[in-house]
């Protein structure tokens, strides 16, 4: 998401700051959730005395922690501000219950997730120790014909919505036996959606729309299990929280972020 | 945490920027999840060409979002990559599954917390539909010596940390038979916290510290319940998890943002 198209300096609008403020904050990642400012200012293609200004000023707003080592990281202080009322809270806090409840009874990965940028941005996973590998995390993106959660909302999105995303991923028609505008079909007809070892070999993962008052699929949730799981009483459990939170979010917020 | 001692433009450190993208950040909450910007530019104390020029600067590069009525949010991307590497989610996600078991036996409000400038930061709240009434809410702050959790923590601290909270809190003694000195002691030996309708009238929180290495709190964790329910069961439980989050922690990294 680095963009190089650098804009001229604009101290007026605070394009040139922000815009190296989006680079600093891009460049961690779990493989390197904290870093010294010299790798900081590598991966974020800013030069050394730039980084090193830059990060003292954004520690001492809060953007960045410094630790006593002085490796930096995202600070706990803009956690807490963009925690407070970032778009999807509404939803994730009315779904968060119905999460709990699909976990304990399936004891596997419970997720939810939304659309976004044309990928699957997970909001919220709880787990067991016992439960299967799983790369979902929190925050972050899959591709959505890659995953059962994404061909869940993908199937219930707007037709426009689904004709665009197989104009852009002709090659994920190799992927699905008779291709993926009839995998989609055959997700809409069930209801549900499942995906064998597209993530990690030898699990599956089910999950099924949360639908708008439009019958469009404003966000999904899903379960990943053991290949071989007979998947009738989770689509189940899945289709009755499903509804439930559908029930529980505002549909206008949810509405406003989720992209179908 | 607006700071009215505003320094002098700095284009080059982008001081002025970030200063003020932090007031626009803090400027809303949960009575004000989302705002016009004239009503951003006036909580943020900006002038209006000001903010309406940095709203969309921020808009542009995801620190923000504006709905299709206009109304501003904290920006989902901003959300994103803060919490795939914020300094507390190690401690989080290793608390989540023992949060979940505590829940599930409780079936009441169950809670993580830290410390922080002084207060009581909460990190993760798992709740029922038959919950009782409680104010807490994750990203939101409480007062130390009026939550079970802080009370937990602040026993717990160093001997430093608990003085300098006393002789800056010499008006909390009024409200603890004995003095808050005394009320901490009884923490410390009894192990746990119990508070009645600080929050909440009708509720009763109690809470037990996560220690690290050295036996000082890292963290907190605690529950809600109504006032009057016997509380023998609930701490061993509480306590079971609290040794359980400890052993699943990278102690170096929950030591470095709990303040005590």
């Amino acid at each position: 998401m680095v963009t190089h198209n650098r804009r001229m300096a604009n101290s007026r609008s605070g394009d040139s700051v922000l815009e190296r403020v989006l680079r600093i904050l891009e460049a961690f990642d779990t493989s390197a959730p904290s870093l010294t400012v010299g790798a900081l200012a590598r991966r974020a293609d800013l030069p050394q005395a730039t980084a090193y200004r830059l990060v003292d000023t954004m520690v001492r707003h809060g953007f960045l922690d410094r630790s006593f080592d002085g490796r930096i990281r995202p600070g706990l202080r803009l956690w807490e501000l963009v925690t407070r009322c970032y778009p999807a809270r509404d939803l994730h806090d009315a779904a968060l219950p119905f999460l709990q409840d699909v976990q304990s009874v399936v004891e596997q990965h419970t997720q939810l997730a939304v659309l976004r940028d044309g990928e699957v941005l997970v909001l919220e996973r709880l787990s067991s120790p016992h439960s299967v590998v799983n790369q979902a995390s929190v925050a972050f993106r899959m591709g959505v014909h890659e995953t059962s959660m994404g061909m869940a909302m993908l199937a219930l999105s707007s037709q426009e919505a689904q004709e665009r995303y197989l104009s852009e991923h002709k090659d994920a028609d190799a992927l699905f036996p008779g291709g993926l505008r009839r995998a989609l079909a055959e997700v809409r007809a069930r209801g549900y959606a499942s995906l064998d070892g597209f993530q990690d070999a030898g699990t599956t993962g089910i999950a099924v729309p949360v639908l708008g008052r439009t019958k469009h699929a404003v966000a999904a949730i899903g379960v990943v299990v053991p290949t071989g799981t007979t998947p009738h009483a989770i689509i189940a459990v899945l289709r009755a929280a499903a509804r439930g939170i559908a029930r529980a979010t505002d549909e206008d917020s949810a509405s406003s972020f989720n992209e179908n």
